[in-house]
């Protein structure tokens, strides 16, 4: 157990309304309480006794509170090995007595940095930090409290132990003590990166915050939990069951494409990738497209709707089985038929601004980090074929371009108008990709591939990928160019009479 | 610019080596230097001017240095708002001098971490992230230089400025300086969560270690930086360009799989899929059969190779074009022919030991944080068919699983022996994995369909999978098993007479 009984604390915290949870406790043991400014000041209020900091060190407090317990007398009282008799001298010598335990929290850097508070650079917390981690490096002989959560369970623990706290008491405070000030200053570095535009700094940090624990992870035997690192995007869950793992990705990748929509859009995800999506005049139109690309794949998968869910939608929704409805709202009588089925996920999501510009990918002891993929074309198209495409077709073009950049690589997509007819995802071949996605198309709306256009997320390393689509019906191609064998490549669209666009933009996705 | 006269300074390292290039120009600029212990000593025999800490608190070091400078009239010094009339008075009071320069590095835990030491809690330092944390807290007015590596850029800034420092260089090195303490406190909370086992802390933080600036990010118009958490895998490139990001990823895909392998194995990977996975008795056969999975799509892509390649090898390598070879090494006349080719990249691997327990996915202002996946079967195997499953079987059926387990999902993957023979991958449809699967094996090596066996990483909804299947020539197959139509899969498996095995463990992944 390694009891050790606490007979003096420093208390120092910001947020003072938790304070009766473990005063009364502190006074049941006789543990005398040093403290300073505004949690002093309450601690007398409330009728305990209590010392100040000035009058313990006996150096007043200064530079508006910049400098209180910065002291040796203070942090010597914490940091001294309680066992070894050479601190024990130093200490005696000295004459400061030993502090057993450090109640402190922390500016709220974080909270005032979400408010963009002007004196943003006053609430980084000097003082607090320094006490936090004197007492987290000695737990052996000192318990450190660093949020408000714990005070129950610090009084908990005092009172069984009667005035004293257990070594694995002390070791999970530490361990809660370092966690905080390693996302403390996080936060102020990832902060002061960006406002000098440093992205990729020598020592990088990613923090976050547990939101949730998920019920499983990827798969049923893997534990899985969400952890936020801002406030950004606002999804809001107001039916069914919790979110699952793979709910969140989908729902990312599906929101990722959406918010890159201006008409009436739906998107249909399903293993990460889109199987359907659409961009129409109205949300019926919307759906029906992009339920059309691949009804069976749409089974059980995800939707998302950047509209008002009305009535006629919510009709049309409920005869098919997805797992989770995304949208901007929900009409009141739309929920009604929706709410029905009791496991069906509802989620309103007003905002979706995902204004991260990094993206970090784990690869067991490493990570990469890359700037987002925020571009859609680079450089101006340039048309490579004696066939130029219409307005209405470069319009078709773009759009399947833009779901392509979405889709996992080697990725094909092909488009009629502003929906998707059939999706060709994840092989390591791209011819493959071309087969799958036309298949896709012949077996469901195979009328639509008369006047199609594909889009390629690569160049094609050889012409047969062009045949292929050619012989479905595409009469439009767009993709980055810059193969070897371009001019083969552009010779086979020109043979069939098709248009085709360079964007000189890959949009590798894995 | 801002600029700032720098009249004192306080020096304090663990690394002494680089002083010279610093020391001149701070005497050149007639700098105060406050220092201490053996950074006191190394100025003094350097013969530079210095006074010791303790002097200039009139405090003296105690704790065998754990208190040296965490005093108020050093924190007074550094952390006052030169500007300020009630700080300048509040200085003057006690008699307190300014100091504009901070000079700390930190006690070097990490490197310790990773030698175990024993005394380890005593290379978590408080002095020195107190003093860099106030110097970077006040960098309007006060310098923090944190990393040797700055000293240069120092002397510099000084001579460019004659004895100053400008508001971009100081706001610069303050956000290094939080970078490090956030890096450093990371490091340690990592460090006790996992001697307590806490696998998913309320607030977490990830840290790496920049390592190399990569051609590019997944597509050429992203930035892309590889970071390194440990040192527990140990690549070494022998020959050829530069890993690009995008070879980061495939060399790690193919070699959690390749860990997996006791007998001679290789994988060949294409955009993070495997196209090709085979174990044999001799290296030569193992390649050979992964090569043959898919020949077409191995083209440009990662070969991973578990034993040393030798020429006869090489040969048939050589004969291929392949972006990179991995391999535990290469015998030197195998080095001679694969050199051949200039570009090729050559890496040697002789330890690969992933021992993270967690897994991180970013979601933009989200991560998702899970165990990673690193059980196959969690329960006993289950035959569920009349036939059974013979031993040789048996072992086709597990080294299918395990390859599904690396195959994006919805995977299929039939085998021959413990060689890949069809790999369908990343469909949202597991019916299209199936077809895509069997086209290949119909494709590059139909007489192997004769008894083989299949894998899927999670459950068939419905019977048309196994039909399919079946009509290939597939003789066992294993699944998790769980479907709701799970009678009507085993009904069509013995209708079929061919064995299916149950792992009640799924294995998706995205």
């Amino acid at each position: 157990m390694n009891l050790k009984k606490i007979k003096r604390a420093i208390i120092s915290v910001s947020d003072k309304s938790d304070l009766k949870l473990i005063l009364p406790t502190l006074k049941k043991f006789k543990i005398e309480i040093i403290s300073s400014g505004g949690t002093f000041k309450k601690i007398k209020k409330m009728k305990y006794k209590c010392i100040e900091v000035s009058d313990y060190t006996g150096f007043s407090e200064m530079l508006d509170g910049r400098v209180k317990t910065l002291h040796p007398k203070i942090h010597a009282g914490i940091l001294n090995i309680r066992k070894k008799s050479s601190h024990k001298k130093d200490l005696k010598r000295q004459n400061i007595p030993n502090i057993d335990l450090v109640i402190v929290d922390l500016y709220p850097f974080e909270k005032n940095l979400e408010k963009k508070s002007k004196k943003l650079i006053e609430y980084i917390d000097i003082g607090g930090p320094t006490l936090i981690r004197s007492a987290a490096k000695n737990f052996n002989d000192v318990t450190v409290i660093s949020n408000i959560k714990d005070y129950l369970k610090l009084s908990k623990e005092l009172r069984t132990n009667k005035g004293s706290t257990s070594i694995k008491f002390r070791k999970i405070m530490s361990s809660k003590a370092f966690g905080l000030t390693a996302y403390y200053d996080s936060v102020i570095s990832n902060w002061l990166n960006e406002e000098l535009n440093i992205k990729f700094p020598e020592n990088e940090t990613v923090y976050g915050k547990l939101i949730q624990k998920l019920r499983y992870g990827e798969n049923p035997h893997q534990e899985g939990y969400l952890y936020k690192i801002n406030n950004n995007s606002e999804i809001k869950k107001i039916h069914g069951k919790n979110l699952s793992y793979n709910n969140y990705t989908d729902i990312y990748s599906a929101l990722s494409i959406l918010k890159t929509f201006k008409g009436k859009g739906t998107i249909i995800i399903k293993h990460g990738n889109p199987c359907g999506a659409s961009e129409e005049k109205n949300q019926i139109d919307s759906f029906d497209n992009a339920l059309m690309c691949d009804p069976i794949s749409a089974f059980g998968g995800i939707v998302a709707i950047n509209s008002t869910v009305t009535k006629k939608l919510a009709l049309k929704l409920s005869k098919n089985f997805f797992e989770a409805i995304i949208s901007k709202d929900f009409r009141t009588d739309a929920l009604k038929i929706l709410k029905k089925r009791k496991n069906i996920i509802l989620i309103v999501c007003k905002k979706f601004d995902l204004k991260n510009k990094k993206h970090y990918l784990f690869l067991g002891n490493a990570f990469l980090s890359q700037n987002t993929n925020e571009i859609l074309i680079n450089n101006k198209l340039r048309v490579v074929t004696k066939k130029k495409p219409s307005p209405s077709q470069l319009k078709s073009l773009k759009f399947a371009f833009n779901i392509c950049k979405y889709v996992k690589s080697n990725a094909i997509v092909l488009v009629n108008n502003k929906s998707t007819i059939g999706i060709g995802a994840g092989q390591p071949s791209r011819l493959d990709s071309c087969k799958i996605a036309s298949n896709k198309a012949y077996e469901f709306i195979p009328e639509k591939l008369t006047n199609s256009v594909a889009a390629s997320d690569a160049f094609f390393p050889f012409p047969d990928g062009i045949q292929e689509l050619v012989e479905s019906g595409v009469k439009g191609i767009i993709q980055p160019g810059g193969s070897v064998n371009d001019k083969d490549i552009i010779r086979a669209a020109n043979d069939a009479g098709i248009s085709m666009v360079f964007t000189g933009t890959r949009h590798f996705k894995h």
